[in-house]
């Protein structure tokens, strides 16, 4: 089903106002869910609301905490997140760390005892349209198996790399698993058989059965080399924002734990001129105009889609699952409960 | 064959000294090709030694140059190269951001007008080494089709993350393209068939045939994402070393152009103590024990398979071909013989 934009986002965040999140804070978590679900993540949009407010009830979540500072030499910030909501943290140390990389030519914030960032392409978005350049990851619960291994030992860890053109961006953002866990709970949902190759059963041994996906694990994206960046960005998360590791992860699934992965956000300011700028643009357009390997299906630069999909929903509504409409107006009515009552 | 390491090293610096190179610049050149014949990187290794005297030869190469610096705040160098030897302008930039990285958290360099840096896996162990941590790319002639595409527009752009731990660190480094061309032509040489997906024809149809491919263009790895990540690298080293893009990269695969791709070095200085350091470490060996797929096929962290590579040729002698090795004495010859004339 199709709802408004406007009407969506004010609901959800008067359930995080009942929630005790201030305005800014709520302004923030929700946009990232609605552009999420806007641009047709729905793994990282609006079903997640449910999960937060969980968490804020169960204590594991701060709802107004924005995170300390503590800076190491002019460009290195690391960040406790003091258990806040994982954008609030992220955005407030982005705000500062874009300036020192202005000043400095780079910066960065390593960020633990924070919760969910979300999709990291809204980092990736926002940054570039500062005229600066992100990259940025973020771990989670281990659910990928080392390439030649057995067992989930390894975060979905997503990358994200977003540079500044006309009239887009360039704004990776992927996740390092070939699928996600959300696909094979969907596959398992309708009673469908895997694809080969994308998940390992709980002892380890390939598995086409999403039943036994779901207990086990998931194949890194693009084979060994897949495996090796995914690991690499789980190490170095880990040892810079002394987040915890591998099968350690939790918090980021569940309502009842501290979330204990990490973020890293390098931001970089760009010193070549305008003809530099015009150079990587016209490249970028040259590629979206580049002969397609089917006609009808153009080559796209990453961030294209997602964008049209994005302008679509707020042209025509935002696409929800009845579902999922449904319990995001039981969240508003019984937030609007507890406000009458308190 | 085999040859004993210190004989092929000094037989390949005097090759460069009789060419203009002096000894210190000698020595980082010879080293990183020794270092990637021994890790078993052949196309990266000695090889490349003719071509570099070549592009000296011809004024393409500048056998000294160690690039002019310029500093943007304290944390970003933007390097031109001169024309010099990849990596003895690489390592003359690494040393300053190594200690501006110390001073400031983190710092980096964007290089142009420098040629090929070869191997990134040597500058990921050498500032490891340093308890330091790298994120290195650097970009190539454009040899890679954009996932649905047809031509080649994208450099194969390897990718290397390097972070300290113990025993050995864990040192990523990978191209973003499925195979190299040097494999291709090696399929051609031995007029085997290619598997299917690793290349298109110069029609930008799919080919196994190796010699076709030659002329056409190689498949990103990993698809889709792999492509990401590859044109991602390509528009974020482009945009900040200010180099040519796409089809307009010259100068590592030929002896004429000069070299106008471009390079990038983000340094890190960890800040965590040493119980984050000891967790990843302790992560990383959980890693290599960890129940493989296939029995005595052992999960492995990137850089492990090169390294015990490189240990048994530093302990057997340096695997060459015959002919490289023949190759390699002609031009000690000529050398010999300039000198002598000088």
């Amino acid at each position: 089903m199709k709802v408004d934009v406007i009407t969506v986002t004010d609901l959800c965040q008067n359930i995080l106002h009942a929630h005790g999140v201030g305005p800014a804070s709520a302004r923030i978590q929700i946009d990232l869910l609605v552009e999420a679900q806007l641009r047709g993540y729905a793994s990282h949009g609006l079903l997640r609301l449910r999960r937060i407010v969980e968490r804020i009830e169960a204590g594991v979540t701060a709802p107004n905490a924005t995170g300390l500072h503590t800076w190491y030499g002019p460009a290195q910030l690391i960040v406790d997140g003091e258990r806040g909501l994982g954008p609030v943290v992220a955005m407030n140390a982005l705000s500062v760390v874009q300036q020192r990389a202005r000043d400095s030519g780079i910066a960065m914030a390593a960020i633990h005892n924070s919760n969910h960032i979300g999709m990291l392409a809204w980092y990736g978005e926002y940054v570039a349209a500062d005229g600066l350049m992100l990259i940025a990851a973020t771990t989670s619960e281990a659910l990928v198996h080392p390439w030649g291994g057995r067992r989930a030992m390894v975060g979905t860890n997503p990358l994200c790399i977003a540079v500044p053109a006309q009239p887009e961006p360039l704004v990776l953002d992927m996740a390092t698993s070939l699928v996600s866990m959300g696909k094979i709970h969907d596959y398992a949902n309708r009673g469908a058989t895997l694809p080969e190759g994308w998940a390992l059963d709980v002892d380890g041994n390939p598995t086409t059965d999403a039943v036994a996906a779901k207990a086990g694990s998931l194949a890194p994206f693009g084979g060994a080399k897949g495996y090796a960046l995914g690991l690499a960005l789980e190490v170095l998360v880990t040892s810079l924002a002394g987040s915890a590791i591998g099968a350690n992860v939790a918090g980021t699934l569940d309502s009842e734990r501290v979330c204990n992965k990490g973020d890293l956000f390098i931001v970089i300011a760009p010193q070549q001129g305008s003809s530099v700028a015009e150079l990587v643009s016209t490249y970028l357009n040259e590629l979206r105009q580049s002969d397609p390997a089917e006609p009808g299906s153009p080559v796209t630069v990453p961030g294209d889609r997602a964008r049209r999909t994005r302008a679509r929903g707020n042209a025509e509504g935002l696409e929800l699952e009845e579902e999922l409409w449904r319990d995001l107006l039981a969240l508003g009515r019984s937030a609007e409960q507890s406000r009458t009552s308190a």
